[in-house]
């Protein structure tokens, strides 16, 4: 591939590019796809804008660009989370970082790169790319030390900006912690693999071992149910309610609730005043008893896992960090996750599945991971024109032609490469949710995770070691002559990964931009089906488990080429640019956080980066190596040992802030919470914050009842005061403004649907 | 080698052994060896036994034997502990197993394999030992399903047996814990990495600290200081009171006790009742602040680390287990080890030092034990005497004599190997001070693991895998023939392992009867030097750290050898039968129990023994692809999956108990102390059980004061109640039985030797 080529490549993307961009100023201004650009506007029913004129809407403007580069990131905090926020901070930190090394590697290792080798330049158009590549020096040259110095500034440089970006978002997640208090998943927590007894139903054992072992600071609990008997009484309850008025709705549900449920009204759960009342005489009990004996389908329907809930947040940390029981497999404790992050049907997983579900899942995507080797080794193979001509004689005549040879060659492998790693993130959610992950972000955060190991292997490793599946596995059955082989093969592909940073890069935020999946459902069901209430109300959450990798491979392949092809970086910083705009306009109009993660994707993004130093230095290694650059070689050791030295020391100094949260503030939290006299106000909340029972709005909404859904209300209040409800999507959680709410909370929850 | 030299071999060896038996059956009579062989019961002033007459001092007799045999696992858990119980579990693991796998591989494998070939077999005593493995049986056998068998049960049994010790390993540490209490441990929490204030000494910042987030359970701290200051102030105790009458003592002693230094003394140290008294108003910390002010000196020796004591057992474990700040890298809590277990010294390095300390010396142990490649290479040499004959042609004529060459190749490898191995354990000891272990137990667990990988990698693997150092790296450097390579070069080294038990095993374990290190200094400070005091105080604690590696690596060798040279498991058998009663005799008699680890090895030994597992299933692996039975290597795979699924089993479902104590069990304990008021009595003993200033009772006994030391006496209570004060070392713990010894603590304290 020549730089001819590679032009050719960029500008059909470049072209694509600004036609899509057109394409959705366009679209974005026709009030009939509000639901597909707006989803997040429109879902917390926020006042419309003032619609353009007929004639404007059909000009391309570039407004939203201006609106997504100028928004303050306390808005986009406000709006979209913190998980927001450290996406976003993984798109400025690669942008800090490549401007840096754009910059040394431009000037310092591109010349020496270029004049490598005595040799006649031909003109630059006609040049070829493997002149611009660490390829074209000479053996034993004394300009290696370019590359040696340009290494060490991009790993300090990373390193250092990775400890800003890790001790700022630390700070960012107490901050959190913090602001969205009073949390109420900060006072719960989850009990899993309660030991079954022949005497008591899991209830009782429940509260038996709680308020024996844990009596001062325990308020109650809430089982967790059979999905499917969950199921079954929302269904009853519909076609009870479908034939009542308005006016009846409120006793019937008043009874729905009686059942022991989710300890929604007064008389199954009641906070016990700290001072007078113990827990042993608690009434609360002896009530949900006599429910449960009266309904005996549900006494067998309930599932060894139940909420627990504390009287302050200490006591819910303790009560979750500590070894409950000498059988480590009984009473296991975690933090439960916030209301609407919970993912139920994984809690009716028993508990001693769990350790092997997560292995079962582990192996499955190391064997998915292989398996995506037979479309990756095709692919591979269109960029080896030889290869096919020879394998189909017949495509000869048309591939000898230069422009589809050079679309053959610089576009269509990344093109399938992309089309057939669609298929990937959805197949790792599932494996993520059969792994049994009780929230839903930790098993988004769990499928980041496969997704991200799966694009490093199968667009990186493969494509770089290209060929069979038996010639990659060779090479690392034998560790020591890894960084040679990495070393001869990485240059070799640079023009494969530069035509992927067009494809997969500025086309695919071009595509995330147009949305055409949402597009096309919203044209289908509003001009075909002509449903226009359905198409209103498809709003979904920001997909981090695709983008996290995506950007992630981005970077990796910026410092893996560095100093080998350092032409790829200003593409790449090209790229990154532009994905800072794309991602914070998709933040502030299309995506709805329903639940949120607290920055806990992090840790994995900073592994992942060391990861990729860490194999720059080893490429390095085996470069210097190649070129007979002892000197070279001797200084990259250090460095790898300095930079593992580093990720150590960040693992020690901020990863335990991911995992647990501080005794210090909660302590302190408790004890304003306390002095402000609020705390006996998040116990009242308590007993209806985790409801397993869940109506969606308009599924069932009774009639003239005309309030806004509880989740709406939450949202606007978050936006209205961004400072204070940051990421509450809890609708129980930001009362303080709201003191009427807890009244209207029996209705509020019917209003939601099952969540499954 | 021939199954006569292998005779000539176990019979130098049972010779030895025998005459190094009665030497030790006669030693141990004579009433000046009684401090080397009776070290335990002297150092407990136990009643003295009735020595024998002159004539039969001078004749062998069994009966220790039968002592050793005879004696109730409860004795031993009295005397020696947990840790002395969960070392013979070992050795009776091994027993267990190994009977098991002597029973099938010679009644299944070994014919199997001696029929292997159709060939004329000589007669047994010439025949050649090869003829006895698995390297006799030809490719594409069909009774390689015996091999295949065997490996199945024996895995099964071993899975099965560690199964049921696990468990009752776990049991043991649980009770271990409900009996060693009151235990002033559990109730004290050790904090390192307190944050540097200008306004504030670090004692004051604990304070501050822990009054304002853990005010209802904290009790008081006291701080820990540099070892330097403590030693000169024993120092010059020590030459104020050389010339003080026994009259005056008492109230010196009081006077060095109240500069704040222990807390002994009811001025410094006060225990608030729990109802009245808030810990802002108490008077202990201005006292103190008033004593540091008066010595600055003192003030600026504090080192950033403290015990902390709280009322329960429950509170102490919540303040060690949860994160205390939002910076993990200070205050960082911690189990308080016992107090006779602790480290002084490392508690002065600062906590940022630790985790670069670790990976210091994890990197200078495996440099260690490459560097050992260079005697083992040496010591391999000799068992091929062609290669040494080759290399000095002056040994030929000597070399050629039948006897000497059995003696050679049979016996002198692995003296040299023991001879260099002895040398390893103290180097790891140190290695592991310099690790910033802060209890003694801990230091020797750490000690005991890194000589643990030394032994398996330096003895087995290199020793198998013979050659140079290059040679055994490449085997490494290309994974996938691994087992081929094992597969190869295991069966050949059967001689070597089989004389290695007769040296390190047998003979290993006559010297350790005979202790010929304390033998010899016994001998020199009684008739030569003539000083008999010193002599008697000679005790040392079991060497858990060299005895356990060398029982795993016989393990190791049994497992591995099983199917492979089934002749080696009788002799294996016979070393574990005579180790467990040499074992028990030595701590029935010779060691003390200093400190008490809590069993806190056994995970080390299990996971050490599913290695073992694999690795023998890898081995069979290859075993099975080299004689083309891929039937039997297709059974392996499953094997290896299950072994590593019930690995994973185990580590889910008892590790945690050998991390952290369960809630139920604090709590039940806690419960059942308040219930007997005697808790009140606990918080009183508290201030005075981390004194940091001791000093040893001979070198610093006033004239007149005639009561046995305090560790005497505590050494008696527990063995005269072996039930309740279980490992008690601590003398201020066992207190209920003598209500009377507060008030002899300013007094006893002084009666052990400084700590270092």
């Amino acid at each position: 591939m020549n730089v001819s080529a590679l032009l050719t490549s960029a500008a059909i993307n470049i072209g694509v590019c600004v036609l899509l961009l057109s394409l959705y100023s366009v679209l974005r201004k026709q009030p009939s796809n509000l639901s597909v650009y707006f989803g997040r506007r429109l879902h917390q029913a926020l006042p419309r804008r003032h619609d353009p004129p007929r004639f404007e809407r059909f000009i391309p403007t570039p407004s939203w660009i201006l609106k997504a580069w100028e928004t303050p990131e306390e808005e986009i905090l406000a709006i979209g989370g913190l998980d927001a926020i450290v996406f976003l901070r993984i798109i400025i930190f690669s942008l800090r970082v490549f401007s840096v090394a754009t910059f040394v590697c431009v000037f310092l290792v591109l010349p020496v790169n270029y004049y490598g080798q005595e040799m006649h330049h031909k003109q630059i158009p006609s040049e070829s790319l493997e002149v611009f590549t660490i390829e074209n020096v000479k053996e034993g040259s004394r300009w290696l030390w370019a590359h040696c110095l340009a290494l060490y500034i991009i790993t300090c440089s990373a390193c250092l900006l990775l400890y800003v970006e890790y001790k700022n978002i630390s700070t960012m997640r107490l901050e959190y912690i913090k602001a969205s208090s009073p949390n109420l998943s900060q006072f719960t927590v989850l009990v899993r693999s309660i030991p079954w007894s022949e005497q008591k139903s899991y209830s009782d054992s429940v509260f038996a071992f709680f308020s024996k072992y844990h009596g001062n600071s325990y308020l109650g609990h809430q089982m967790v149910y059979w999905c499917g008997t969950i199921r079954k009484l929302v269904t009853d309850a519909q076609k009870i309610c479908s034939g009542v008025s308005s006016e009846d709705f409120s006793n019937k549900c008043k009874h729905l609730l009686n059942c022991g449920f989710c300890g929604g009204s007064a008389k199954t759960f009641r906070v016990l005043s700290k001072e007078s009342e113990s827990v042993k005489d608690n009434v609360f009990y002896r009530d949900l008893d006599a429910t449960i004996k009266e309904k005996p389908l549900l006494f067998k329907q309930e599932v060894p896992a139940a909420f627990v809930f504390f009287r302050t947040r200490f006591a819910a940390c303790v009560a979750a960090e500590t070894l409950q029981s000498s059988n480590p497999m009984l009473w296991v404790t975690d933090f439960a996750p916030e209301p609407h992050d919970i993912y139920w049907s994984n809690l009716c997983i028993p508990y001693r599945q769990i350790w092997i579900r997560k292995i079962v899942t582990l192996l499955t995507t190391a064997v998915l991971m292989f398996l995506f080797l037979i479309p990756v080794t095709f692919v591979q193979g269109l960029t080896h024109l030889e290869q096919l001509q020879q394998a189909f004689p017949f495509l000869k005549n048309i591939l000898e032609k230069k422009f589809i040879n050079q679309v053959v060659t610089g576009y269509l492998p990344s093109v399938i490469l992309l089309l057939f790693l669609l298929a990937v993130p959805p197949i790792m959610m599932a494996f993520s949710s059969v792994e049994g992950s009780v929230s839903r972000s930790g098993r988004k955060k769990s499928a980041c995770c496969k997704v991200l190991y799966f694009v490093i292997w199968n667009v990186f490793f493969v494509n770089v070691l290209s060929g069979s599946v038996i010639s990659q596995i060779s090479v690392f059955s034998s560790p020591k002559s890894i960084p040679t082989q990495l070393a001869k093969a990485v240059p070799t592909q640079a023009s494969f990964f530069m035509t992927y940073i067009f494809t997969s890069g500025w086309a695919g935020l071009s595509i995330e931009l147009i949305q055409p999946l949402p597009l096309i459902y919203n044209l289908i069901t509003r001009h075909i089906l002509r449903r226009k209430d359905e198409a209103c109300n498809w709003s979904y959450s920001f997909p981090y488990h695709t983008e996290v990798p995506r950007v992630l491979l981005f970077g990796h392949l910026g410092f893996t080429f560095s100093i080998l092809a350092p032409l790829m970086l200003p593409f790449l910083l090209c790229y990154f640019l532009f994905a800072l705009l794309v991602y914070r306009n998709q933040i502030l109009n299309v995506y709805i956080t329903k639940y949120e993660g607290g920055g806990q994707i992090w840790p994995a993004v900073h592994n992942c980066t060391i990861f990729s130093l860490v194999l720059t230095q080893i490429i390095g290694l085996g470069v210097f190596g190649l070129k007979l650059s002892t000197v070279g070689a001797g200084f990259m050791i250090p460095l790898i040992i300095l930079t593992l030295l580093f990720n150590e020391y960040c693992r020690k100094r901020f990863s335990p802030i991911f995992k647990n949260t501080a005794a210090q503030v909660l302590i302190d939290l408790d004890q304003e919470d306390e002095r402000c006299g609020r705390l006996q106000e998040i116990h009242q909340q308590l007993p209806s914050a985790y409801c397993q029972l869940t109506v969606s709005s308009h599924e069932f909404r009774p009639a003239g009842y005309n309030t806004p859904t509880s989740r709406d209300s939450s949202q606007r209040n978050s936006s209205s005061t961004p400072g204070t409800s940051l990421g509450t999507v809890d609708p129980f959680v930001d009362s303080e403004s709201q003191p009427h709410k807890l009244e209207r909370e029996p209705y509020a929850k019917f209003s939601n649907l099952v969540n499954k």
